[in-house]
């Protein structure tokens, strides 16, 4: 009996879209307004998908207090009201939102151990979303 | 040509987790808060993912009035506005929603035969949703 | 400068619409399924909105960090993950959200003096609401 | 290192579900109010998902804009404040949702080749949502 | 002890934006792609707030059944799954939503008198809504 | 007959809350995480309320195509994806959402004449929101 448990967590952060091995208009003509000086930002929802055998006691594929102070520690401190290209993690990397979806998949998988980490999608806004794996979702089960 | 065809859902119910072949120390450790006598409730919502060819003439996977027939009566009269913990299925069986999704699941299965029932998802909350089975997706289609 | 400032929490407890001074039909003609033995639940979201003179030097109405204290303190500990009809407000009151919503705005209103508490309203259901009082909003301006 | 990306549109449109090989009683029969006279209509969110590589430099699997420019041209232009029926796509195929989404999986897969098309979504209300293909996710990663 | 109760209701209907007396391009000019010929549609949320004392006895304002009774019977078996431009209502009388949440008043407020009629609000997209009438629940306290 | 309408708008942006006048220890008490260096961002959701006599012959209050070509060119031009400690209006004044729903309000009401500005509302987070002004919606009426 595997089943799999997601959560929802929300943090407010800012960021520039700008690659330094891009000339100023490579960049305004390849990330539009999100290249605007000084930056903008965003109320991102970053939903954490881990799965596993439900515990025949517990009836639980892990605790969510685990879980939750596990992303807390790892993601939430570190980028809640925070401005993303001032992140050690995004010094030589743009930090467009598929490459914080793995910058997240990566902190969350070194750090949580109660259950396998499945999937990472983060919501820029409500009409852009990224997940990140591709295809671990479907073989994990 | 196969689809998915999704259809929520929603019922209020209470529950306590508590498990007996635990120590009251030990349901409190594991529960926290919602191991609080007298219990507390959740508005519910229950995703249901059916697949299965589209009908060449009728264009529908399967008609929405009988999946409603059958929700209605295996899910929404038995849980809506009910106590989870006074349910004969969960009488030996905490009623974590990791659990409720697999009950749901199997009694959609027995009684539903239009469509291939392949997903339940259900939110418990707007942070935490759960999903059963975790393959049957991805290799049904 | 005057201006508004709502903020939203959540908990989920459980209820039982049943009044002693009915019978047993009447509570059930009355009440329907939410008079059903052992009580269901719901995720209340609960809208605070508190109003008065935009601070010239900080820009606020009032620190949100002290209208969180507050809620916390008087509302969220109190009632989430908790059987309303168990709580010495409901003894004589039947937890209806009407009566819920009263009781809420006044722990709020005793408890938090640095704006001027203008409305509380709850959402039982994503179908169902309840504002509280109906009047000091627009006397309140 | 693969990522998915969604993004969310929105259009308006009536339909009337209503099939020329079916008799007047049968049409009712099937499809229920659906097959009102007139027809009615809907507010669809549409979510395609596109897959692909992260590119090493813009950090993106592909440029939103030109995603954008695509569905614009392609669907929204054309089914925005529009009847389905009178569409030459459903002349001989009734517009249900199913068909639908189908149909704007096609010709978004004719017209965009910056990044795999994985998925099309289409939610034809707040309860009710389709998907095709039914495999394409779990195999393109 | 006054309070207001809030309830939401759904339907899907088409609509198209034409006004007999004026030209085919007057028409184009005010309503744009809303005047295209046959329509388009919407999934329209109504959302009716009524007031009143709340019963000592029941702890509510008035029964929601009563409330979905009148509801269901004078809008929803009229307007669902329907073409507003066929309703005698908007034989000459542009169905706007405007025009809509003025019969939707109208028709609850002749026939619910369990408490009194505040405001019916309209979503008629995600991004649009209307509320009639603007006084009364200012006075209706 | 006067209605109102509301339109929704939506836009990204980062700030940083901090006064010139107070001491870095006393920004950081005040402000809290909202202080951190560098700034945070936010999507703001932005709900313009307008009222006024529903033309007879239109059935509008009034043309949402004007409503948007001006926020447009006063809001969102402006401040998406924008760093809002940048724009001239915050250069003495923090950018709180207090401070910029007021800001919004003059902009919009400099340059809307076809109907009277009623209120402003914009959501910060899903959980915080804020409206101005506290009493023309109940005058203007």
């Amino acid at each position: 009996m595997r089943a799999y448990f997601s959560r929802r967590y929300r943090f407010s952060a800012s960021h520039r879209l700008n690659a330094d091995f891009f000339s100023a208009e490579e960049n305004r003509a390849i990330y539009g307004k999100c290249n605007n000086p000084y930056g903008h930002g965003h109320n991102y929802i970053v939903e954490v998908t881990v799965g596993g055998q439900i515990d025949a006691q517990t009836g639980m594929v892990c605790n969510l207090v685990e879980l939750d102070d596990c992303v807390r520690r790892e993601i939430l401190d570190r980028f809640d009201n925070a401005d993303l290209n001032h992140d050690p993690l995004f010094v030589d990397r743009v930090p467009t939102t598929e490459n914080l979806c793995i910058q997240v998949h990566q902190l969350i998988d070194a750090a949580f151990h109660k259950a396998e980490l499945i999937l990472v999608r983060i919501e820029e806004t409500n009409k852009n979303s990224f997940e990140y794996p591709v295809d671990r979702r479907f073989t994990a089960g």
